[in-house]
């Protein structure tokens, strides 16, 4: 790929609407980085509201539209919508153009990308660590990819050229981009985002067994507060489960053994061995956080 | 006890204002149900706020000066310091004083009750369902108390008409009031409010012993929300622990194995099961938190 190729490459666009993907629209569209920003939803209300919010230049009627436009392409929807529009997008892809996706696993998609896009095509996975929460934002907002890790994930067909500038895109939105290969991805975020997801749902199955009859009346705050992301989209993290069960599954497995030794320190009941089991916790919830 | 006795319970006593007690001399004074609310912290600024607050009526320089003049003396502060209250304050106490607390575990504090109150004064046991999440307030509040679960753990020292009474004067607050037996109480606050402050724990420890040097750049959103409550007082949960360990031990055993379970199915991969299981879990967490 040239210099000249580069520096054609003016539109983006951005398929999935949603909260993640309407902010990536609005980063892409501040930040000036190309100069036009398409988009498309399968929600024609989910497209007018992008569309009226300013967060894209235009949209359009069908995903083909957008694709067959867009010289930097984003998938922003559930991990096997991702790999749908893959199979179904192929046809109308001009060689050269970039094919990126925000999806939340990168095994299954990469391999898709290799697997199914035509020749020319550079295909490159993505995955920003942000979301409603980590902004303290509930409404789409470029804001939520500033200061933010974005892991980008290259395939054996991503040249070094593509990882290059569309590293300079994601940081254009105020994003750290961080490489790792697909595999790894996965194994981390099966640790940090995944298995947060599911612990609400052995604690609710646990409390939903309990023979006291009582004990439906109890939960307060700090219960509600343990297993709201028990009710997160379903879709998206269904897929989450499907493309990355065994990373997941591993995960909860680890974390089963880690909440043992707990039990077994709790069961001491010791007061110098809790407070430091306390403290630990809080400490490193601080560094992680850089919350003194 | 008389119906005239009764009529003299006109002062309560909050030691401890902190959160939860600031929040309970609030509730009291507002309902009415005594006319008279005193209250003392061992930190003067904390009683001073409560003071120009507004949620006592006056703060007194010592424990044994509240202790002394209350009808109703209710201990708001951990549970081991509530047991040293109960030794401490003995002396001062006047025959027919009920005397509650508001700690997170029970059997420890109603046993120290029955041991150490002087013949006379009439113990019982209390744990409302509430706190800072419940009520989306951060600074004290009277409302924290509405329509909250109130549990009343009788001794076998407390009478009838006490409980009957105190039972009053709780309802009186907006809460609901359900009798139980400590150690009863005990095994479901493991359940519903220690196991959920617990589970941050090992989450932290496994990710602070990921091999991969990428992870502490990883966690966003999700994982912070999810380990939030690792910050949360220290001094108050080591008492818990303390106070509380054989019960909450089972509970994290029971929790493991549970998730050892989800970790079964997700390792199968099979997408009906898992959207079965997320399902599932939503709607346990709808059922509980009346959402549809």
């Amino acid at each position: 790929m040239t210099q000249g190729n580069q520096r054609e490459r003016t539109t983006a666009g951005v398929i999935g609407l949603g909260f993640m993907g309407a902010s990536l629209a609005a980063a892409l569209r501040r930040s000036g980085s190309l100069t036009r920003v398409l988009g498309y939803d399968s929600e024609p209300a989910a497209a007018k509201r992008a569309l009226d919010a300013g967060f894209v230049d235009e949209v359009t009627d069908s995903a083909a539209a957008v694709a067959g436009a867009a010289d930097l392409l984003v998938l922003c929807t559930p991990v096997q919508r991702i790999i749908g529009y893959l199979t179904e997008l192929g046809p109308v892809l001009r060689p050269g153009t970039v094919v990126m996706d925000i999806g939340s696993t990168k095994h299954a998609v990469t391999a898709a990308m290799d697997e199914l896009l035509p020749a020319g095509v550079v295909p490159l996975g993505g995955h920003p660590m942000t979301g409603p929460a980590t902004a303290g934002v509930t409404e789409p907002d470029a804001v939520v990819y500033e200061g933010r890790v974005f892991l980008l994930t290259p395939t054996p067909r991503t040249d070094e050229e593509t990882l290059r500038w569309c590293t300079g895109v994601m940081e254009s939105l105020g994003a750290r981009v961080e490489v790792v290969d697909p595999e790894r991805h996965d194994r981390l975020v099966a640790v940090v985002s995944h298995l947060p997801r599911m612990l609400p749902v052995p604690l609710l199955s646990l409390a939903a067994d309990d023979p006291d009859p009582m004990l439906p009346h109890l939960p307060a705050g700090g219960f509600r507060e343990s297993t709201r992301k028990a009710t997160e989209s379903l879709d998206m993290w269904v897929d989450v489960l499907v493309t990355n069960a065994g990373p997941v599954a591993d995960s909860l497995r680890a974390y089963a053994r880690a909440v043992e030794a707990v039990a077994d320190q709790v069961a001491e009941g010791d007061q110098t061995t809790l407070r430091a089991l306390l403290a630990d916790a809080d400490q490193r919830w601080r560094a992680l956080f850089d919350q003194p």
